[in-house]
């Protein structure tokens, strides 16, 4: 019993910094989404493929997670994105504590910006369980991966916005059931948006850019 | 530090668990191996290969960790294998608890199996830190997954016995810097075995057959 009680009690105060920090975005006007999926799936390589068309429409930030290294945000600087990284350690998700004190340690100014970017830990179970204040979760799964991880890890997906399949270029050499995984998405996140992309010919990126573009059009600053 | 205090506890509880489940297997004479990776590594695909092999050479007996379906032990069974499927719903591993009462509910004398597969839930932190009472830790790790994991998720390979590279027939198709894969490897994990292979061609498996042979042969039944 006091192993749940702890543990509903570090719940609960996620919950609440993830509120104020949804308070925080809303007031700058700032679209948050927070980008989820398996080590190596393609988050990085998605913020590489669309970084251009990101900066053309938005000032954009980008929190990388992850346990350990800056390869990430390195990787995305190198496109033109600002972005910050956050060492998790030994932490297998980003935290809404962690997301603020990333934010307030590099003096970011949320009215700077238009739209933030977290990318998790890539971790198909862990994050979704960690609201950070943001208004859009993705998902991004990838081919090579298999298509059943939907039904295998239904609580990363239950909650989604929308759903990316990456790595579509590798259906011709990978034995892939599209059909089956899209039909288990369905079941799990029936409203879930779903587009298929590659990060490698930029396939599908600019529709998945629309929908976004769609998100980013129904934030309106709160009027202080 | 209430929150540390009852995490010690745990852990110190899933320790004590792994060693009297150590001791249950070296008294059977079992060598028990723990594959770990992520999600669609081919944890499940490198046991489908190499099942024939295994059932000749062993009494083997597969324990499936997934947090849902029993698609994976539904697939070491139509290769041969006796397996058991461990659904952890929430949780991001496998801990001794749960491989233990999997073992016990089920009625699984150890006696009657020379070989223990777990296949742990397809995670690249979190199954690091249970131990569950294992001779070997073996990661598995793919191609599309990208060169950099091994520096960005030490933790998962720092007590890695062995680390097999996955998927390489794909080695032609994708952007992957194969050195540096190696070289993060033993930079963490230096001791650890190493391996390349094709669960698709089957390349490679051979090889590592002959080292989980030889670790099986360092297994002696403990004469009660």
């Amino acid at each position: 019993m006091k192993q749940i009680e702890v543990q509903q009690k570090v719940l609960k105060r996620h919950e609440d910094i993830a509120q104020r920090l949804r308070g925080r975005f809303d007031e700058a006007g700032l679209l948050a989404i927070n980008i989820m999926g398996s080590p190596g799936a393609g988050k990085t390589a998605l913020l590489e493929v669309i970084a251009g068309k990101l900066s053309a429409a938005y000032r954009t930030l980008v929190l990388e997670g992850d346990l350990q290294t800056d390869h990430d945000a390195k990787r995305v600087r190198a496109v033109g994105l600002e972005a910050l990284q956050i060492n998790t350690n030994q932490a297998c998700h980003l935290d809404a504590l962690m997301v603020e004190r990333a934010l307030d340690d590099n003096k970011i100014k949320l009215d700077d910006f238009d739209l933030l970017v977290i990318e998790n830990v890539g971790n198909l179970v862990c994050p979704a369980g960690f609201p950070l204040g943001e208004h859009g979760r993705i998902v991004l799964c990838s081919v090579p991966e298999g298509f059943d991880k939907p039904a295998k890890y239904p609580r990363m997906f239950y909650k989604a916005d929308c759903v990316l399949l990456n790595k579509i270029d590798l259906l011709d050499v990978l034995d892939f059931d599209k059909d089956a995984f899209w039909k288990f998405v369905k079941q799990v996140a029936p409203k879930a948006a779903r587009f298929e992309i590659s990060c490698k010919t930029a396939h599908g990126t600019d529709a998945w850019l629309d929908w976004l573009n769609e998100r980013k059009g129904n934030t309106t600053r709160t009027e202080g």
